[in-house]
């Protein structure tokens, strides 16, 4: 399936997330990563964001079967060259 | 549609685009938003996102088919109160 990843922790905290993310996920923006997952990794990196979490932070997990992103625009600069999207 | 919007702009103009977004969606964590809207207030809020931003600022907007959303989890504290979600 098709995930879209966005996290909020404490500003020193951030590069903690953005390395579990990345081991799953490519990083799309400030706090974003998006990709294609298994549905074993995905539990994995579920199990790590989770352990990762204080009070105060969150992270949401969107998970979408990989044909029903209609669009995916984005706005300015894209930080991601690649477009292998819908 | 369902709509998830991802903002990434200057930390003194970040209150901008959640202003703007605001008028159309639900803030649900720190830089996104999400929730229903209809395509001429999708095509409104597109305009008024790409005017705002400034080189080295972006903007994602994930447009998904209201019924193909699989899936929704937080980790951690969710700044949303009511879970209106498949």
């Amino acid at each position: 399936m098709y995930v879209v990843m966005v996290y909020d922790l404490e500003a020193d905290r951030t590069q903690k997330a953005l390395k579990i993310g990345r081991r799953y996920l490519t990083h799309v923006q400030n706090s974003v990563l998006e990709g294609e997952i298994s549905e074993g990794d995905l539990s994995n990196l579920k199990n790590e964001i989770d352990d990762l979490l204080k009070p105060g932070e969150s992270t949401i997990i969107y998970e979408l079967s990989s044909d029903t992103l209609l669009n995916r625009t984005v706005y300015g600069d894209d930080p991601t060259e690649d477009q292998r999207f819908l």
